[in-house]
Formats: structure tokens, C-alpha cells, sequence
């Protein structure tokens, strides 16, 4: 399966690169963990879904400069001769270990530690940031809404608005980790095999001499794979244009799918457009709606009893726009043999390499996380870091999308509903085991 | 000059495709017009800069079906041989209005008019509207943020927070047209010639046994390129260890370039700072500063008199995190020699081909501007938008970066100040010119 292309090494902030050059005149080569989590959770998010660990890891396997790369190093004039030819020869050659996609992991806990030699795992702080933060943003923003949506299927809409053309395909991909059923995106169709799912939009009616004339014309096109958008002059209306069209369908021998509300207040038209589906006796014809939705819509839609049965869900989930950032970090936190801890104002790292521990309940149900240190044995709980790279190399092949997607469901089931709250900030509680917090003190007295 | 690889045709909404099969099967090819604006300003967005032009005529002129992409297009199934053979030799051939990058405009303005037959012109929606939305939206929110800093050099750090890879580099280059300095984005600096600056990480000084020793360290590295992070452990003693160094370095011939603060009360840190700085006669040392800077934060601590001379902006402005989408749409508003309006509820699309007009004064400040139609003549007005295509060739090569960061300049400059306000909501006057208002009378009759 094609995937979307490396970002390579020059997806770098620059002090990366710098920092490194000074290790390099310095010979500076020791070997550095760093740790990458969520410090804060600005707003209601309960929870976070992991997601991005697939391409971080094809970057750092793949992590080389290429010539253009070195020459266009050059030209800056910052960087010496043997520095630049040290880059030229460079491999990740370090070892990760993760989270897999699908977990579900909460504010300051390591999602994913990188161990290498100091330069290496600097080299890759802003990617790792960029891929994992980005991914797993829209994963639990994605995870809010099908948990809104109580069994209703989902479409991703967003390309049109995501911001830019990677995150159209990272959107997709991370919204059917979380559940969604299809995309609109057709490329992410392409590379990641995700089921496609299109429509019409309000320019193919306009096409037509008249409304009943662009279904008719369009159903004749897929006549069994036909959702007609009726809000183009007035929904009823258009509601009763889908009926005729739907009806010369049936003596077609096809039927009609469904048709897509895209405006106006969706509780009251899609009860009265259902009732007039139901006069014809079309119960099977579904009603989509779009425009806006995110979780908060999609939940006061149906507590309004909305007769929708599937939602096309764009732009705020696509860019997360109740949140459109989180505050990940890629904090060194051990250096040669010695841990590591940053003090400076209100942002605190834990020192240490580390693990988390989950205890669950004999159904499964999740009761708490301890953060410990790596070695650590805690009874009775899973650790939730894998060691998924060593030496550079894969240990594994990475899980399909279906079976990470596969992962989540199960994981979320395990998650208590009062977290799944989409209102209420319901902290789920995570500690530090007790040689964690003996290792702050060390390093804080 | 590489740019940013092509999207390619499969970036798209399904429903593109499945429109596009249906008008091919009824050999709908007449020419439509679409026009590509912003609908709505949701939040305090007086301006909008236009931006991503040059990507979106890229796209249109490389149009083009690989054999690959055919090959996916074939297993979805949903699409007859007939029209996969017209998509393998599909190319753009129509033409193209827009207005400049760097332009000012205003909600409901057309940025872009695309004419071609109707399959052409609506296999373009999805791309144009993605590139042209995120690329303005960053623009007019950094150009907010230029705006605020009253003339201290900003510089670009949302590497690790943009929403992808793709938008990591239309970030750097939105950014820079709005008039910032440089960006922390190496590989926007390889392929938009934008200059690339960088410091160092919390990370480079725990490497070193003090903090001391991680600034003389650096600074023998960088001997004329040096910005010291003094807030590692404590900002003042890092602020010392700073004179410490630079007094050395000036022993050697070379200066200190400044520090960097990254964390607490900026403008309370920067007065102290810039007082040991200049009580050690390093008059010339710069203060920079990070840390959740966003235009609104920039103008507190410059009213709060900070004695900053430079901003690394982040996060909020590579996200535009308080406006993280903008409501542009793509409607075709002529098809078929007709004129076309949408009017589905609270969708109101003005009908017909267009262009704005621009009154100025003597001075060449804006004072209001004239949707029309396409062939009205405006007297002593500019026409803002500009035919760049024709039959699918561009009329002359895109202008250079540099080229559209000066017209913006020159165009903010004509901007009058109260529309610049990053609080209050200020409106330009637009208004339509008499021939617009009256086809829609009649359209609407």
C-alpha cells in the first residue's frame, strides 16, 4: 500500500540542527532518552486516542539527507565541512518504544521515548511532535464525535478545509482509527484503503433545468448508489422530488439510498422529511446530514430527535477547532546514565524513563494509571509502552489501519462513560508509582 | 526553485468524481463559471490577505490522471470504463480571474473565478478551496500579528504544532508574505528562499554540566550567530552566565547575537534582563521571546513596555488558533450562459461572473469597495481581480516570494488603521455596484 510521502530530514526546526552541530564540534555523542507526552490539557478532552506512531516510525527508518538536502545545508553557511559530511552519512540508529495506535492515554503520560545517541534523538524532535500531536488530536476529537453520534455512521467532510493537503490525509486516516465509517477523500482512499462515500453538491442541481431532472439524471447514473442533496430551493420540495425519483427507481429495479440535508434546523426538517419518505412508503431511504457538525451538534441533534442516520462531519472535526493544538512536548529526560529534569517556570518535566502501568477491573473496565519507571514491576497491571524499534530497525510490521481501528474500539469500550463526557472536565486518575516520585525528590533536593 | 509536491487530482471529494461521471454520462460539458469567496467572518477578521494562488495555479496547469490514480479509480468500481479513458486524458483547460497574493479583500469578495466546462471547473473545487482558504487564513492571521508588534522582526516557530507537513511549509510562506522574518523551518527555507534562524532547546543546556559551560559550547560553534535560552534553570542567573559568556566572546572578536526567554512574566523578565545586559555594557545583546505568542499576547507585553526587540511566534499563528477555519466556498454562480444563485437556507450566492472595484483616495488609501459584474466599467476605481489563465496556460510566471511580500506591504500600508484592530469587529464598506444588485432583483423576481 502507497503511503504519503516522508517529510525528510529538512522537516526540521533549525535549532536542531544547530544544537547538533555544536554536539558534533564538541563530541558530544552520549546516549539521550527523550519523551514525548501532552504537559496540559487546555480544554474538555477527557481523554486522547493515540495516533501517528506508523509515520513517525517510517521517518526515523527511513531518515537519511539526501544530496540536495546536503547541498542546500551548504549554501546556509552555518554549518563546518565535517559537520555537513557527518550529516551526509547519518541513520537513525536508536531505539522507541510506544504506545500503539488506538490507545487511550490522558495528559502527561509518554506516549512514545526515543533512545539514541544525543544528536539522533534531537534530530527528530519536531517530527515526531508535528505527526504524533497532529494525528492524535484528531483521533480523540474524532473519538468525541462517534461517541456523540451512539452507533450512526460518520463520513469525514474536511478535506475541503483541512489545513492543507497532508492533513486532508492525515485526517481521514486518523478519524477512521477513531471509528468513522467512510471519507470523502478519495486519495485516502487510495493509500490507506479507507471506504469512500461521496454525494452531490448544490452546483450539479443548478446544472439541471429543474431539480427532478438532476436526480432523475444522476440516479440514472448510479442507480444503485444514489444520495440526493434536497436543500437546494426548498427541502420539502426537494424531499418530494426524491420521492418521484425514488419511485421511477423502484420500477428500475434499483432504490434509492438515501438523500442529504445540508442546511437549516436539522431536527425539525429531517422528522418532516422522514414523515414524507414514510407517506411513500420509502422506509428504507436513509437521511444524511451535513454542515457543521461536530460532536456538540451531532449530540443536540439527536437529543432533539433528529431522524438522521448518518452524519457528514467536515471542517471542526478536520482542523479541531474547539482545539486546534495540543500542547505536546519532546522532553529530554535522561543523559548519559544520569535523568533529567526541567525546572524552569510552570513547565515541569518528570526525569526518568518510564512506563505506564493501567490497572483494570476483571471486566476489563479501566481503574486507574500509575506512571513508573521503565523497569518497574507493578502487579496487576498492563504496561501500555511496547518497545516497537531497536537499533533502528522495526521489530515488527506496523498493524494494519483495520486492526489499529480494530485496537481503539475495544480500548474505548474499556473506558468508563463518565469520561467520555463531552461537556464536563471528569479527570481520569493517574499516578506516580512510588519509585517515580522518589526520583523527583532525588533530583528536586 | 523546487516547491511543495503537487496534490494531485485524487485530492478530492469523492462527489466531484461521481458529478462528474454523471455529467460526462449525459454529455453536460457546457462552461460554468465558479467563483471562490468568504462567506462569513465568524470571528475578528476585518482583512483577509490573499494567499496560495501560486500552489493552486500549479495544480490546475500539472492537471492530470496518473496511470496509478486510473488504476484506484477502476477498483472502487463506481465509475463506467467510458469516463475513466475521458479522466486519463483530462487536462485544465480553462481560464482563471484572481486577485494577486499579498491583496487585502474582504468577506463576500470574489478571490478567484474559475471558467471551463463544468466537469473542469468542478473537478478544481476541493484543491482550490484548501489551498486558497488555510494559505489566506495564516496570512491575515500573521499579517495580525505584524501588525501588533509595531515593527519588531517576528519569526516563524509552529513547525512542531502545524496541522501536517504540508501545512508546516504553506505556514512558513503564509507567514513570511504577511511580513515576518524568517522561519525556524528548514525545508521551507530550501524551497521558498525564505531565511531560516534557530537557537537552542532546554534540552542543549542539561547536556552540559552547566549551563555556563552549554552557552561557551555553543558560542564556539556559533561564534557570530549565537542566541542563548537563559530560562533552563533560573532566567537571571541565566541571564549572568549570559554576560559571562558574551564578555568572553568579545575577548575573541565576536558578539553575542542575544538570549532568549521562553517561559514567565515576559515583560517583567525582559526589563530585568535587558538591566543586566546593559549594566554590563552589552547594549547590544537582543532579548527574544517564545512562549504562546500570538498577536494578542505580543500587544500586552509591548503595552506592558517589554524590552523585546524580537518574537518567535508559534503555535497559535501556525494553527490560527482562534480562528482555525475559514468559511470559503466554491459556487458556481454561471452556467450555460445563465447566471446562477444558490438560495438554500442562510446560503445566499451572489449570481453572476465578477469583479471588485477599489476606490481609493488621493493618497491611495482604501475607501470602499464595489462587487460588480465581470464587464462593468467602474470609473476611477482599481479592478482587483486579474486574468492569470487562459485555456489552461498561465499568462506569465507566478511572481516571486519576495515580489508578494512587498505588494502586501504596500497594500497593508493603504489599509486605513481602524480596520487593523486585532479586538474590535470593524467593517470596510463593500458594497454592490448597481449592475450586480440588479441582476440579482431579477434573479430573485
Amino acid at each position: 500500500m502507497t503511503k504519503t510521502h516522508r517529510a525528510g530530514p529538512l522537516f526540521i526546526d533549525l535549532y536542531e540542527l544547530t544544537m547538533a552541530a555544536s554536539y558534533y564540534a564538541h563530541q558530544v555523542f552520549s546516549t539521550a532518552t527523550f519523551s514525548l507526552f501532552i504537559r496540559y490539557n487546555h480544554l474538555t478532552r477527557n481523554y486522547f486516542v493515540a495516533a501517528g506512531l506508523e509515520d513517525a516510525l517510517n521517518e526515523l527508518a527511513g531518515f537519511h539527507f539526501s544530496e540536495q538536502d546536503i547541498q542546500y545545508l551548504k549554501t546556509t553557511g552555518l554549518f563546518s565541512h565535517d559537520f555537513i559530511s557527518y550529516l551526509a552519512q547519518l541513520r537513525f540508529s536508536g531505539d522507541v518504544r510506544a504506545m500503539p495506535e488506538g490507545t487511550i492515554f490522558f495528559t502527561n503520560e509518554p506516549v512514545l521515548e526515543v533512545t539514541a545517541p544525543i544528536i539522533e534523538a534531537q534530530l527528530m524532535e519536531t517530527f515526531m511532535l508535528n505527526t504524533i500531536g497532529f494525528q492524535t488530536m484528531v483521533a480523540s476529537k474524532a473519538a468525541r464525535c462517534v461517541h456523540a453520534a451512539k452507533g450512526r455512521p460518520l463520513i469525514d467532510f474536511s478535506l475541503r478545509r483541512t489545513q492543507g493537503q497532508d492533513a486532508g490525509n492525515k485526517v481521514a486516516r486518523s478519524t477512521y482509527i477513531a471509528g468513522f465509517a467512510a471519507t470523502s477523500n478519495v486519495l485516502a482512499g487510495k493509500i490507506y484503503d479507507i471506504p469512500i462515500s461521496g454525494t452531490m453538491a448544490h452546483s450539479y442541481i443548478a446544472a439541471f433545468d429543474s431539480e427532478l431532472d438532476a436526480f432523475s439524471a444522476y440516479s440514472e447514473t448510479f442507480p444503485e448508489n444514489s444520495i440526493f442533496l434536497i436543500d437546494t430551493y426548498d427541502t420539502f420540495e426537494g424531499a418530494k422530488n426524491a420521492v418521484k425519483a425514488a419511485k421511477a427507481m423502484k420500477k428500475r429495479g434499483n432504490s434509492l439510498i438515501g438523500v442529504r440535508l445540508d442546511s437549516g434546523d436539522m431536527a425539525d426538517l429531517s422528522q418532516k422529511v422522514r414523515k414524507i419518505f414514510d407517506d411513500a412508503g420509502l422506509f428504507d431511504v436513509k437521511i444524511f446530514a451535513s454542515s457543521g457538525f461536530d460532536e456538540f451538534k451531532i449530540e443536540k441533534v439527536i437529543s432533539e430527535n433528529a431522524k438522521i442516520d448518518a452524519f457528514g462531519v467536515g471542517t471542526k472535526v478536520g482542523v479541531s477547532a474547539d482545539a486546534p493544538y495540543v500542547d505536546v512536548v519532546y522532553k529530554m529526560i535522561r543523559f548519559k546514565d544520569r535523568d533529567v529534569r526541567k525546572l524552569s517556570s510552570g513547565k515541569i518535566t518528570l526525569a526518568g524513563e518510564k512506563q505506564v502501568f493501567r490497572k483494570s477491573d476483571q471486566n476489563g473496565r479501566y481503574l486507574k494509571d500509575i506512571i513508573g519507571l521503565k523497569n518497574e514491576a507493578i502487579p496487576e497491571t498492563e504496561p501500555l509502552l511496547e518497545k516497537v524499534m531497536e537499533d533502528g530497525k522495526l521489530l515488527r510490521p506496523n498493524p494494519s489501519l483495520q486492526a489499529v481501528r480494530d485496537r481503539f474500539k475495544k480500548k474505548f469500550s474499556q473506558l468508563d462513560e463518565k469520561y467520555k463526557s463531552i461537556h464536563n472536565i471528569v479527570t481520569y486518575p493517574v499516578k506516580l508509582s512510588r519509585g517515580l516520585q522518589e526520583l523527583q525528590d532525588l533530583m528536586a533536593s
